[in-house]
């Protein structure tokens, strides 16, 4: 026995990869198991694999499961379903159906006594924490969002749902002059289509109508319609060989005037190379997190704006006070 | 009767002016009385002002006193003083001595059953807490402050103690070489010397020798020495009218790896055109989670790493989770 927290992992993605990884960079932390709907010998991991049916067999032998379900259909599935039995930390990442997700889970988890964490990573996340802090800390300003330069799963899905379309990645990439504008204080207001360029590398089956496919995907409504949008066709072998990483990042600014008009202003921003392995890497975080408040008796649904930081760390308060305040 | 939030202001310098001007844009706050050591019809506002020795009058009506003491030595001897019958939020901002002063501060406030928030601003405070936030994330990477440009008020009382200078105004300039170099996600190893350069103003008196302060300046160990530190000899008049403002800002990078080297870069980022001002607007904010947290029972010392930023908004947790997460 240790008294290392004892992690599950639930989903074997890029996420459940990535989390995998990231736990081995904590010390302080354990891979009890990785539950999975495939076979377990197929996941080519050396870490303990279960089939997700036997995850009732872990109840008493996990302090807190991390959700990596795939995309957001598998968490309203699995959200209740593992909450009732497990403490969680997940990255519901459907903005607009937050509330009705948190709802949904705080009924689960406020019943069975455990604690859930939701829609934790950095957008949801961290950007979601920055938002806040800006508008509290400069409430007389205005705050941007921008996102990328980085690969949108979401923009890459709707081209490759186009018929002749074999494969596809889009990148979302900020407008310079409008962060430029932005990070000098100017206050504008530009709607996201203004902020974002959309560039897109498209494998086509052979034959077919290029045109036809380029006008489809940039009169496409609310992924690419309105938007600046640029399309190469290229083969399936550079896709592989140019486009195959996951990278991403984005900027939250908030812009503000404190006093007779003194200008502020306050900047969050990431560059990735790998999305999913940093997601991962602060679910991972955060489960340290729910650990230690569930331990309090912390019960019911939460989310980032609910955990004191301080909970993030290994160290103790004594050690954060001298080392890093 | 209104329900606002009731705070007190102790102390009338920068700090204090602008923690009255931000209080004014949070309307859920309500500015109860200024206290100070001066005569109070001698402080130029229309907010009520009270002598210190009056404080003990208001114990039932301020729900936060705001700590503005100009230095750490002021704040070492109001902090426990008050804390005894109020609740507090400061900026006491003496790394080294932050422990001392938290266990000061807590012995009082656990006693009396208030709750002190210490140490509140942008370092420490939003810093240290990127800096937090960067560890536990990044576990595997390297942190990075940078302070400037911007006006440092040690640095500048420092030179204005010297023997034959009437005034001057230091500022402390991030080294945009290495800077870049962060940024880019290059491992170095820099230390704070390396980073920064000190620019320095300084009005001297009639017929010094001015070879000598610039010796004395450049050499002068902890402030300058070893730093590369230019120094522009000015006039009063000159140093009025370009350097009487108070810009600061700054930088807190995390750079790290996940997974097989994959490169990761999180930023924290201010650029400030008054540096009280902010750091007031920072500790306004902060009141409004100390008088959440006091009420629900929270009592003794604490951090920025303790609070959930959630109590930082006047919103309810359901309005946050709908429009900022």
């Amino acid at each position: 026995m240790n008294n290392k927290i004892k992690i599950g992992i639930v989903g074997y993605g890029n996420l459940g990869q990535g989390a995998e990884l990231a736990i081995n960079q904590n010390p302080d932390m354990e891979l009890i198991a990785i539950f999975t709907r495939r076979e377990p010998n197929s996941l080519g991991t050396e870490s303990k694999v279960e089939n997700i049916s036997n995850i009732l067999d872990y109840k008493d032998k996990i302090d807190v499961m991390i959700l990596c379900g795939g995309s957001a259909k598998d968490l309203d599935e699995q959200g209740p379903m593992i909450a009732e039995y497990f403490n969680t930390v997940d990255s519901f990442d459907n903005h607009g159906r937050i509330p009705e997700y948190f709802d949904k889970i705080n009924g689960v988890s406020s019943k069975s006594k455990n604690l859930s964490l939701i829609s934790i990573g950095w957008d949801p996340g961290l950007f979601s924490l920055n938002r806040l802090l800006g508008q509290c800390v400069l409430p007389n300003g205005r705050d941007y969002t921008f996102w990328g330069n980085g690969v949108s799963q979401g923009h890459s899905d709707a081209i490759r749902r186009i018929k002749g379309v074999k494969n596809g990645v889009q990148y979302t990439v900020p407008v310079k002059e409008v962060l430029d504008k932005v990070r000098n204080c100017e206050d504008i207001n530009v709607p996201p289509c203004e902020r974002h360029k959309r560039i897109c590398y498209v494998v086509c089956e052979d034959n077919e109508d290029l045109n036809k496919i380029e006008n489809e995907i940039k009169t496409m409504p609310n992924y690419f319609a309105g938007y600046d949008t640029s399309i190469s066709f290229i083969s399936e072998e550079e896709l592989k060989i140019n486009h195959s990483k996951m990278p991403h990042g984005g900027f939250v600014i908030r812009t503000g005037n404190t006093g007779f008009d003194t200008k502020q202003k306050m900047e969050f921003n990431l560059t990735l190379e790998s999305n999913p392995e940093f997601t991962s890497s602060v679910l991972v975080a955060y489960a340290r997190a729910v650990h230690r408040m569930a331990c309090e008796g912390k019960t019911g649904a939460i989310t980032i704006f609910d955990v004191p930081l301080g909970y993030l760390s290994p160290k103790t308060g004594e050690e954060l006070r001298k080392e890093l305040l």
